[in-house]
């Protein structure tokens, strides 16, 4: 018979609570997935403090250019500097408080808040405030800034005072990096997805495969990682093997509850697409130029991640990037980011509508399947589920997460 | 002069000083249309407890139809099986709790989950669920059941653990229910009235007919209720008289607070029309064909409910169905239900705006009327407010609910 | 570095406590602005008790005319009766609380509820209740009064028990109001400007020039306060110098904290225009007749105001009216009024779109510069900031309402 204790008796327990009566290998309670007090302690705990992908530097390729990012409450306009630096700073004036920057992208010589024009250098820096009197130190009212890592051409920011270390990913990781040429890639295309469910039903979704074969039709047919774990495994095993001496196949799983100390979490590995499919598109042909120094179609595309919420999926002839932002405890948005080679052109070396369209239309899925998952979640009636063995990653997301969730508590006096 | 006791310090009473302080006669305090935690314990305490109105037989004829029942955060899928019966089970997967059903209506050989595709059958059993391991078992993750009781063939529904009897009602109204042929008829048509009101303001509307004259022009040229206490008991004493052996007269006054123990609420009564009216149409014309074994038009209509928000209105010749369901603290849905005999042909019997005019055009007028109200009680200066002998009715519905929240207190280790 | 304190910790700081680490000379705190039990205690401390602009007499010149001032969950029906006087009264039935006046203006015998039908008359005594029983005393269920001042023609509101007094502000400036012809006056125009931000944000907006020349550059061609502090200066006594004997030049600077005891803080300061200028209007020209007693334009306007959200600017041919108004704690209500005098007729002496340009093109701008302040305030990095030599105004605001928040927490037992 189903468990009805939640109708019972209000819920009193606490996050601490929660987080102790957390079976491994269940889903979440529902409170993770409604709760505001629990929300805020997120944006704390990880939105505060882990990186991001911002985007990438062939958005602002002369000084002057900028881009915002924007999640929850927060703007972060991220510039190129006169010295062709990228930095990034909080879009909020020292003044009163008012938004800098209104444009999501833009070219400007200096960072001028529109309100009462108190101005900053595209470091940041205060230059201009008029009638602040004799004691108005301009030197203490420069803009707050964003800690920013590059990675290759990908934008990284972290909001923490003191970010989480790179530096070991991007050691381990530089053969990657300059066998898909990241430093020469180029963003092609971005999208949006608002959707209406907590951020965590959004990223456990882009996490487990269990799904694929029900839900997206589309990637089934291109991607083994739709089969069963056996047979995935074992498909896995003879790509790998023929691979030898191509792409990197050595693995590096140090993500979410595997990350090292000191360090932000990240993975690679490579898999194998079906027989035959050598892309992420419709007929799984290739569909532009190949990448860095890749040669010719392998039949495969690696799995790259970077802190909580951004993934990257490489095929040889383009990169798909998405990243996972709240905008409410009840809602947050999905970007998707379509990587190719610098030097391709639109229109000659690819088509915009053929290079976007698998990963467009799946998200287009999962945006649906998120907001179900929601709304049956919300149910009085809703228990935790058991996760399948296809849902294994999702797990080592859920541990990291009860885990930070937990750090959160025990840095404050008396919990949330 | 009036009292400003409001303004002067935060409130600061729990739900059990409220419902202490609440005096006789007068409409309910304001926190009670507001508060979000007493909203709370009211789907606590009523909504996962009494049984409602889901719908009926006729909109599921064929094994594998379904229709959704929906109410705050909840959701029903009420099902044909294969078997002939009647089932419901909570529309959450059991694996991480999406939507099975995203159609309003429909008709599948399995309840599937869209998200993994675990499969149920009808009767809400664990059919198929892959990559599950050796040790997860099928029979613990079958569909959360919901109770179900077919009165002729209205469905009701109860999402208690153990439901209130309505053995009582059923013996009890044998005859009612044979008269008006409740085993034959269909549902004609449903609309849903969305209304920005806490859904006691819209119950409490229903509940009274006081706002009929002003309010109501359409109905009052129908109906004798629109008429003075006085005026409307002479009418009806002469009409019951007159009636002797056609339909039955005997009162059933089991509902709200004059429920027996144990029994859900309910009411039986006959109440006349004006002189001369014959149905709830414009002109007061019959409009479609006599129901049961109804022989002639009578000149009157008996009002029937079960539990706390389903109510009908039996006229000769068809029958109004009402209920009335919280979507929020602040929003709640009312929905109409008209029923036919069985056998009626739609434009060849009845015609479907004919039939639905008067009731359609009286909601309409409502839910302006309840959106009006609930701004009133917002203000600071709303004072609970004396009720008149018209509003008796709604007083068995206050002391009800009164009590209902008493025990709702009583039942949980500090109240709310 | 910035100071990323609020991020550390949950903030339990109570009210009291943000109002003794306020800062003079610096914006206030974040929470002021999103607080929604802040915004409780400000409409109870400020809202249901200080003076507030309803409209103008020449909206209700017959028997039964009628608008609604509404703001928060409030609202009021402001009326003449047959005696000829202006009353106000608290749009809530004392029956069940319905809205009894749905239409923002109109004209009516009888206030009647359009619910049941209850039926007061126009100074809110209750007439006619049908069915109440015998011990119902229509005496006690008269509508709740609200507080009404006429202002020359202007209707001021108060929803206090006991208000404050404006007699010694009629008294100060009964000059004032006979050289600009108050009494003669009549409303030509108003328009609601809806606002996605705290009404703090939009009120501070009101009381700083120091945005005018960056944002209104409409505004700064005409008038002298978007200057300097020091050339505004400047120029200002070279005007009230040549002004001797036309217009009343003493200031009377009972604003906010600098209000008498007992009394509605108001102010009166004559200010000039730029060289040339004669207007608010596109070029700085005329646009209609003189008011009042004024004999030919003389290069200034006055500033005038009463309570803590109604201002006006008096241009020699015409006055306008502001007035900042809460729709909940995010956001609110900016009401401009324009005033001519009474005998002006509309597309004879004056031209509509001419009189309301400059100060509707100017709101406008301002609807999106708090927009944007709010934006920014929403933020974990935004910190209280200097505020300037041009913000001296809104830091009397500031100083009355930290003041006001602090009485209002030792009127209450425990504070917030």
């Amino acid at each position: 018979m189903p468990v009805r204790a939640h109708c019972e008796n209000p819920d009193r327990r606490t996050l601490a609570d929660l987080i102790r009566e957390y079976r491994p290998g269940y889903s979440l309670e529902q409170r993770f997935y409604k709760d505001p007090e629990i929300y805020k302690a997120e944006i704390k705990s990880i939105f505060l403090k882990h990186w991001m992908l911002a985007g990438h530097v062939s958005q602002i390729p002369e000084a002057g250019d900028f881009f915002l990012f924007e999640f929850d409450v927060e703007s972060v306009i991220v510039v190129r500097t006169k010295e062709g630096a990228v930095k990034a700073h909080l879009n909020v004036c020292r003044h009163r408080g008012s938004r800098i920057c209104l444009e999501k992208e833009g070219r400007s010589k200096l960072l001028t808040c529109p309100y009462h024009a108190w101005s900053y250098d595209l470091n940041g820096k205060l230059m201009t405030a008029r009638q602040m009197g004799t004691d108005f130190k301009k030197a203490d009212n420069g803009l707050h800034p964003v800690h920013v890592e590059l990675v290759g051409g990908l934008i990284f920011v972290s909001l923490a005072e003191k970010p989480l270390s790179l530096a070991g990913m991007k050691e381990d990781l530089a053969d990657v990096f300059e066998t898909f040429g990241f430093d020469n890639m180029k963003l092609a295309a971005q999208k949006s997805f608002p959707i209406a469910a907590n951020w965590k039903l959004a990223a456990e979704n882009y996490q487990e495969c269990y799904h694929c074969a029900p839900s997206h039709q589309e990637y089934a047919k291109v991607h083994a990682m739709a089969l069963s774990k056996e047979a995935f495994a074992a498909h896995r095993e003879k790509y790998l093997a023929a691979l030898a001496g191509k792409v990197r196949t050595q693995e590096s799983p140090y993500y979410f509850d595997q990350a090292k100390a000191g360090e932000e979490g990240y993975q690679y590995a490579r898999n194998p697409l079906l027989s035959g499919m050598e892309s992420g598109s419709l007929g799984g042909k290739g569909i532009a130029p190949l990448l860095g120094t890749i040669a010719e179609f392998d039949g495969g595309a690696s799995e790259f991640m970077v802190g909580p919420v951004s993934f990257f999926l490489i095929y040889n002839d383009h990169m798909v990037g998405y990243r996972f932002t709240p905008t409410s405890h009840e809602t947050c948005c999905c970007d998707v980011f379509w990587f190719v080679r610098g030097d391709a052109d639109e229109g000659i070396d690819y088509d915009l509508e053929t290079l976007t369209w698998l990963w467009d239309i799946t998200t287009q899925s999962d945006e649906e399947i998120i907001v179900n998952n929601q709304q049956g979640v919300n149910s009085h009636f809703y228990t935790s589920g058991r996760l399948s063995e296809m849902e294994s990653f999702e797990q080592h997301f859920l541990n990291w997460y009860l885990s930070s969730m937990k750090d959160s508590i025990s840095n404050t006096s008396k919990g949330q």
